[in-house]
Order: structure tokens, then sequence, then C-alpha cells
């Protein structure tokens, strides 16, 4: 099998992935509401008062997050007021959950005080912490050193490999 | 078990993994800088080439990363030529390996074009495809639904929980 490391100056990386993932949830803010969507916020008060950015960013990352599929906007009302919007993950933003928690995993190794990380997340069943893992599709725990790059079916070449 | 997430009113945020951890790799230039050390670059007309985000911010992405302890400087010389720099991943840079592959996971499912994804990582050892999966310390596999989060040994509360 050939390792495509020794032609990526020929890859163009214009449909990247990562890129483009990053893209969608790629500011600070948009990752804390995120968070807090996971933690079970839904309402826009509660994500502006946990996430202090300020309301304005709030109600832009909402609807940014809302427009790019990652949250529902659901009508809900409570007796006497108006009509108001609360916000709950899709199963695309849903999904997203192994990255928030590969981005707190390595916080927590990498960046915790000397006091060590706020939270934990834990297995419902069995109260041991969740973490991610590199995995193959054959069980095996994965090192870095241990990741071959391939072409996949979107690869663009700019020009023909050696 | 008590589930925290009832008195999240409570906790103070200011110490979050997962906004430090954004801190420190939350632009889209320096994740692309990152994926590009990943796939082997080391030089600075490699990582200026391959992250077309201009010379300077490639030149300010790979200062900061350095700075961060991401990535290492290393003197090199050619024959002939001034002493240059080269940037290789360090142990905490190389540990961010599952916060790329878990974007380039979802991008791949999420967000890529109908051609499919343009690269794809697997095992060197058995040829199939790595992935980051939310697993637990005793080995299950774990459903977004069944994660818990409880308070860890940095966490500031703001009021005492009830």
């Amino acid at each position: 099998m050939r390792d495509l490391l020794q032609d990526r100056d020929a890859w163009s990386m214009e449909n990247c992935s990562i890129a483009r993932a990053f893209e969608i949830i790629g500011t600070r803010s948009a990752v804390l509401v995120l968070r807090e969507a996971f933690f079970g916020a839904r309402r826009f008060d509660d994500f502006a008062r946990r996430v202090a950015v300020g309301e304005p960013a709030v109600a832009a990352r909402l609807k940014e997050l809302t427009a790019d599929g990652l949250l529902d906007r659901v009508p809900y009302q409570e007796p006497g007021q108006r009509t108001r919007y609360e916000y709950r993950l899709t199963e695309k933003g849903r999904a997203l959950l192994p990255v928030i928690t590969a981005l707190r995993d390595w916080g927590d190794i990498w960046a915790a005080g000397p006091e060590g990380p706020p939270v934990r997340a834990v297995h419902r069943d069995c109260a041991t912490p969740v973490r991610v893992r590199l995995v193959c599709d054959n069980g095996h725990d994965v090192r870095s050193d241990e990741v071959e790059i391939q072409a996949g079916p979107g690869l663009i070449t700019t020009t023909r490999p050696a």
C-alpha cells in the first residue's frame, strides 16, 4: 500500500473535511454554545448566561448553528407569554460530541490549572471516565505513528503523482 | 450518583478545558498548520505552500504554536545556505491527533461533497479506517445520551449547589 504523503504536493486540499468542519464550528463562542447545548441548555437566556460573550454574539451563533443544521429552533410558549424559541441539538449537532470530547480530553491534560479539570464525563452505566480513542475498524487502539493517510474518493490532484 | 447538570448555574466555566484548548488551537489556519504537521510537513515553505493563507499568517501560526509548546523549532542547514529552522510536533502537539481526527470524521460525514472525502486515515498494521470513538475506561462504547457530567477536582462553584 502506497503512502500518499510522498505525493502530497499533488493533493488539493480545497475540499478538506477538517477545514470544512472547522468553517462550521470554528469560533470559540460556537464551541461554547455547543458545549452548553450538550450540557442541556435549550433557551436563549441559558445560553447567554453561560456563554459569557454578550447577547448579540450568542444570538448570532445560535442563528448560524441553526442555519448549518446543528440546532433545531423549536417554538415554545409559557402561559401568558408570547411564543419564543428554544434550540435543540440535531443528529448532525450531536455527532460533534467526539470533537468536543477530544478538545476536553486534550485541555484536561495539557491546559488545566494545577487544581485539575473542572468537570469530568463518565459513562452512566459504569461511572468510569469517557474519553475519545483512536480505533481502527478491526478494534485496535491506534497510536499516532501508526496512522497512514491514503487517497479517498474525493481527492483532487493538481498534478499526476509519480 | 448525582448529575450536576441540574446545578449548572452554580458552575463557573472560567477554567473550562474545552475553552482553554480552543484558545490554543482555535483558528482555522492553526488547525490547517497542525494538519500539515501531521501529514509530515516540517519546513516553512511546505507549510506556506499547503496552507494557503499567506506567508505572514503561516509564520504567525508557527510562532504561536511553538510558543504554546505544540511545535519544536529545530535548526537545520543545507550546504552553502544559512541556518534555517524546521518545525516538529512535540508530544503536546501530537496529542492533538484525536481532535484533528474527530474534526475529519465529522467533516467526512456531514460536510464532504458528493464525491466523498479527499483522504482517509488507515491503521498501518491492518489497513482498516481509523476513527475516534467515545469509550469509557471499562472499554464500553458510549453513546452521547449515556454521558453524564460530574464535578471534577477543579470545579469552581459560584453558589452552593442545593
